[in-house]
């Protein structure tokens, strides 16, 4: 078993990955002095329900105990206030209390929904992460929580650090491979912002992370939280330098509201983003190399270098215009300034990012 | 002009007493470093924006802000997720980014909902309050902020503090008589729990208070929020202490749930608890001239003491049950144990606090 700690002050938290976590989870809440006197919530989904729930609700109760669980429908419209306000309901008819711990078993979409209820059920209460997918590793780590407005991804949320991550990796044994693929694509990400070993390392290791042999999956995912918790532990509110890890997402989420949330997951528009940002850095005269190398390891990956011919350029345009790293009106991009570096650059100007936009439609 | 500074470390922040204060509101925007780059959102109801939304946003407009408005119909109901979302749409369609503020101009419920959109908007941008009620001095200062669910109040929410608190004493003069009352009952609450010397000034200044004279009126708010300054300045994040604000409100909110949020007023509903807390500590022992001065101060604000008769008490019971005060399933009161000073005590019975529901049915 790997263990990192995010160190973040008196909100530090421990992150467990090994195999076979999930059965031994009622020793794991008990070690981080969860109490058994309050009910648990474990909020989870459709997918990842009929896999794992019933074994973790069986661990637990093992150890003493109580649990409630709630299934959201599998993907990104369960992230919406109206899946909170009935979480709530059923939490208040459980008897949760302000002792009480709710726990994510899924991926992204159920950590940052059921994030955001641990959140503001009594003005916060205690969180679990249960990572059942690669991708989770990334929001796993950072407390960044929240649901979508039908305006805008993520716009409404908090910050909440969990008390613990456990990642079980035999869970990830029934993820279809393109959301395995997808998951990697943050991996990859983490390379590129901090650390260019890394990225070699992952060159080095496609086949085996693609086929999750369990050694390579461990180190790769302990290398990407890693960086991540390294960003986040030097700027958890997202000031300044934790603007890092948006390479890609600015494009990659304007790339997902336009394509309404289900053609393209999460990994794939991030990695297309990241291929856009690294011809941001090519037009403004960095190494042509960097934009080549990016496109060359996605590929690899099997993940898309360019954006679907029939998604319209001004609707990517606009999609952007209401993210909220905009701030204060000017265009704000991470760009690559070499493999494993970037700079956040604040006055990329919207003509620049219109003309990559159309580059990408074209790219093969 | 009053200042008080509520302590809170990098989070402390100033609350303005005086009249005219709305007027000067762009001079006050500027000295706290709210920028005029972004655009501010004011939120209020609809028994306030007709008295003085446009009178804010002239001011705020002087000074170079722009502005969006947003009014909620008056009432607790519009404490909610529907609303919240409502908002944010309004928001996103202003282009209120990571550097904007929200306004909430108006009493604890706008405060609470716009407090909330605060929070939780791109996981939180700044907030200012300009409370145009009594009632208000309490809800301001603590930052304790959220919406209603349609089993309990306040149940989704955050502690999120204001940049700064006006507070223009001249908005008070459209209060009608009623909320007047109820708004001093908090008041009388800050001196119950704390400090019997400003319980007897304000027992010695009831008719100056209930006609809004401006110097006592000042002084009385100032007073309250001192000590709710106090207590949170404490214990920020409702640990321990700062239960003690909760004085009568654990019988208070139960019949504000029971009457169906409309027919008590805050005020009124913890006026009637508070009675029921005195009579709890006459039960368990402590001097029976407590309930008589508690009910005898409230009598002469003209505030009720007993519960409206047709109210039922397994609902009214039942509605407690619900009450996150209730930790780990044992039952949480804050008894007062002299003038001025309570107590929270961990293991009151149902069946005492069931035979007090029934005598504050009885209590003329």
């Amino acid at each position: 078993m790997r263990e990192l700690i995010v160190d973040l002050g008196e909100r530090s938290y421990p992150i467990y990955f090994g195999e076979g976590l999930l059965h031994q989870a009622a020793q794991f809440f008990t070690k981080r002095g969860i109490t058994s006197k309050s009910p648990i919530m474990i909020v989870t989904d459709s997918s990842v329900a009929p896999h794992y729930l019933s074994v973790l609700e069986a661990a637990l109760q093992s150890g003493g105990y109580r649990t409630v669980s709630y299934i959201v429908p599998s993907g990104e419209k369960s992230k919406s206030l109206s899946q909170l306000e009935e979480i709530v309901t059923v939490a208040l008819e459980a008897g949760l209390d302000r002792s009480s711990t709710v726990v994510a078993l899924g991926g992204g979409v159920v950590g940052d929904l059921a994030g955001f209820v641990a959140a503001s059920y009594m003005r916060g209460i205690k969180f679990v992460q249960v990572p059942t997918t690669i991708l989770a590793h990334d929001s796993s780590v950072g407390g960044k929580v929240g649901v979508n407005h039908a305006l805008a991804k993520n716009i409404i949320g908090a910050f909440h650090q969990p008390e613990m991550v456990l990642y079980d990796l035999n869970t990830l044994r029934t993820l279809p491979a393109r959301e395995v693929a997808s998951g990697l694509a943050e991996m990859i990400k983490h390379g590129l912002i901090w650390d260019a070993e890394f990225v070699a390392w992952i060159d080095g290791h496609v086949q085996h992370l693609l086929v999750l042999e369990p050694e390579s999956l461990s180190y790769g995912l302990y290398k990407g939280c890693s960086v991540k918790a390294s960003v986040v532990a030097e700027d958890e509110r997202e000031n300044d330098l934790r603007a890092i890890l948006n390479l890609g997402h600015t494009i990659g989420h304007a790339l997902e509201a336009v394509s309404g949330y289900n053609e393209l997951l999460h990994g794939e528009a991030i990695a297309i983003g990241m291929v856009g940002s690294a011809l941001i850095a090519k037009h403004l005269g960095f190494d042509a190399s960097i934009h080549e190398e990016t496109k060359r390891i996605f590929t690899k990956f099997g993940l898309p270098t360019s954006i679907p011919p029939h998604l319209n350029v001004e609707q990517i345009m606009d999609a952007m215009m209401h993210d909220k790293k905009f701030k204060e009106g000017s265009m704000v991009f991470v760009v690559p300034t070499a493999i494993g570096q970037v700079e956040i650059m604040k006055d990329i100007s919207a003509e620049l990012v219109r003309q990559v936009v159309i580059e990408l439609k074209e790219e093969i």
